[in-house]
């Protein structure tokens, strides 16, 4: 979830997705510092979202292009415009449109499962403990009770480790 | 963006979404001092999508339950899950599992089109200007990039709203 943080990272890769890749034109879209710029592409590039390729020599320009892990961070993302603009948009009015080009049309994004197709709310849906749930900082009370809800599932609840029964 | 924007805000989200509501539970089960986490519940609750509930008297205690706006977030985090399970998770095993209640079956988000029903992908999609578009601090490359795709598009050019011409 770090590597998404900061409040105007979806912003670079929202610009990125539209193909804007130099670190000028990146910087003149945001209006934002060069450091402030330079620094959180250094994240995204430590984290594999994104890949710096130099375009030029003298002097050196660079520009930052998604990776394969970057690119599938766009789901995730259209779900988010298709929030803001249900939510968050003063007029109801979009500041852009999603096309998709296999059908043609202006769209938004559902959410759906990928077993049966059916869109997944949090009213239909329950987190319960999965194969790496674990106890300990950040999750000292939610890590029990999705343990719980796994075996109410008839899951077999998720070896739980903590702290000290690392240690030991 | 920066609703969500601080990098453990969707952890507080994801506490809220499993019903851990109240203050001393989040702050523990986070592991987050007292301040930090008082000052992101403050912001959520002032952006409408947490409601702040008082459940005792004497001492003061609070319970912070999400809004219809914040339970809507849910589909968007839903993706950012499956994409922290595909790429970030270091061997591949899943923290927590999603229990779609309607199907039963443990599941994982996918987003498609809310017109054809297809996947949307990053490759099969294309940004352009919508109604609310505009050229400003922040837009000021991909404004004009976008207006001339929904033009491409054969769309109607968006009102291309710049610091000036809202002056004048």
């Amino acid at each position: 979830m770090d590597v998404i943080g900061e409040w105007w990272t979806p912003l670079v890769l929202r610009d990125l997705f539209a193909g804007i890749t130099r670190f000028e034109d990146l910087r003149r879209d945001l209006g934002v510092a060069s450091n402030v710029l330079a620094d959180r592409l250094a994240t995204l590039t430590k984290h594999g979202i994104v890949e710096r390729r130099r375009y030029r020599d003298n002097p050196p320009r660079f520009e930052y292009v998604l990776t394969a892990k970057g690119r599938d961070l766009f789901p995730a993302i259209a779900a988010l415009m298709r929030w803001g603009d249900r939510w968050a948009s003063a007029d109801g009015a979009a500041p852009a449109l999603l096309v998709h080009r296999d059908c043609g049309k202006a769209t938004g994004a559902v959410v759906v499962c990928e077993r049966c197709g059916g869109e997944l709310t949090a009213a239909n849906t329950e987190a319960v403990a999965g194969p790496a749930g674990r106890v300990g900082p950040g999750t000292m009370v939610i890590g029990p009770m999705l343990a719980e809800r796994a075996v109410a599932h008839g899951r077999r609840p998720s070896r739980l480790r903590t702290k000290r029964s690392r240690r030991t």
